[in-house]
């Protein structure tokens, strides 16, 4: 049970946490922060937080736990402004898609506080935006990734891990140069190349026609280029090296199978696409779901 | 009302659209050919189709209307098999997802009598195969291209259009080459690219980590690689040029994007995501639903 919650940003994550942990009884009061008074009075309106505060200070200094859901680009910023005003008790986590970058800049913000910081990354979100998109289940039977760091305190790695678990996760740990070579091929190169193929089309000669003969596939394919520009551009620039790695990698695969359908090796494309389309198949009953 | 009609491929496609017509009172009886006697007595349970025959000769001999519900690949062998057995008055379409190679194959394979063959492509599908999986109302309100050719009567138009108008669809018609280069980018671009991911993530060290981390992106951009690898392979030969051309231009526009990423510049990466999602958030009402 979490006395005094102080989330950082009501977006989707961040209000879709104050929702699961409320529905649960596993939290006190909600503070609120945030850059947009619209967004935090909708959020108040929407019962998502107890209330807000306009001053930073405010908002942490009574906190048991701090989430900080902003976009990976923000957390610096946010982090130099927390350090002089964090309680001695707080535990603090995040809950951005890269880890190495964060956990650096928490590390030179926190100083000797980094042992209550807790970095964290749930597997989980849709391609809206904004605290109207939240819901108390987003997190239900998701993944939650944290990667705590040698100074990391038990007793607080312990504590997010049973807000997450409150909030109906599954948390496993990592090490964060894991998380972001891993999460680069699971979640960040699929969003490349959705973005990539959605610009495609939108610069195609055919793009109107293109557009009118997109069925389930394309749609399907492309259903998180909706996801929110300035979150991805500052994941590509934070994960940089990961996410570039395994692009390369893509292309060159991608070289290959262009040379084969050139080529009309159809024996390669049988073989390559039975195995893809093998370990796909598995993945359904990971989902539970047919597709 | 078609009297008469006969499939030739009772699978996901030819079992659709067999339940859709008799739903929709459009047909009398339906012969059911194919290769797979097991797949051919599992359509009669199911009561898709009315008979099977053995024979191609006897199955289109009285048959108004002949169905190719086949693998692209498989079109060549079929209209060589059907021109000798074909009456007079039957009309010929086919539901190939490649449109020039097949009209190529029913000119040679037809001669006089291709102006009764109708050239089509239900822009419809599930990553499922097999007359298990078909559905009466898979082709509701899913647009269907016809590529009639100068020689094509268009009285047999006019009867292939009324099909699938019966069977709830859109019926549109494109030039055989337009509908090739337009449906390699909507359709056979995709499905590359998600056989490509699959198979990236087959071959990566950290497999079995990355399965364990994706999430809906995940699932979602790789749904389509649980399609049918022959139909797939299939489409690759039959439409190699329009294909590779447009597999050429997504890897350039994906180096542009990589060297975006590796020079960390954040302007180009913003700029490029927010005409894509702009696009893809238009494609929703199209679609009807979120995402």
């Amino acid at each position: 049970m979490i006395e005094k919650l102080t989330i950082i940003g009501i977006g989707l994550i961040g209000g879709s946490l104050a929702r699961a942990l409320r529905d649960a009884g596993y939290v006190g009061e909600v503070t609120g922060y945030g850059r947009s008074v619209g967004n935090l009075q909708q959020a108040v309106e929407l019962g998502v937080i107890d209330r807000v505060e306009v001053s930073l200070a405010d908002a942490v200094r009574n906190a048991d736990m701090i989430v900080l859901a902003l976009p990976v680009g923000c957390m610096g910023e946010i982090l130099e402004q927390l350090a002089p005003v964090l309680a001695d008790h707080a535990v603090v986590t995040d809950v951005g898609s890269v880890k190495a970058s964060v956990v650096a800049a928490a590390r030179a913000a926190l100083k000797a506080r980094f042992a209550h910081f807790v970095p964290g990354h749930p597997l989980a979100g849709t391609e809206q935006s904004g605290v109207a998109a939240s819901q108390a289940d987003l997190f239900r039977q998701r993944r939650v990734i944290l990667t705590p760091e040698s100074e990391t305190d038990p007793a607080a790695l312990d504590a997010v891990r049973a807000m997450w678990e409150a909030a109906g996760a599954q948390v496993a740990t990592l090490s964060a140069a894991d998380h972001d070579r891993i999460l680069a091929a699971s979640s960040h190169l699929p969003h490349m190349l959705a973005y990539n193929l959605m610009d495609l089309v939108v610069r195609h000669d055919d793009h109107r026609a293109i557009l009118e003969c997109a069925a389930t596939g394309f749609r399907d394919t492309t259903r998180i280029a909706g996801g929110d520009p300035v979150m991805w551009r500052d994941i590509c620039l934070a994960n940089r090296d990961a996410l570039a790695a395994v692009l390369r990698q893509y292309k060159d695969d991608l070289e290959a199978l262009t040379a084969a359908i050139e080529k009309g090796d159809g024996e390669w494309l049988l073989e390559t696409f039975t195995r893809a389309k093998h370990t796909r198949d598995t993945l359904n009953k990971k989902f539970g779901i047919q597709g």
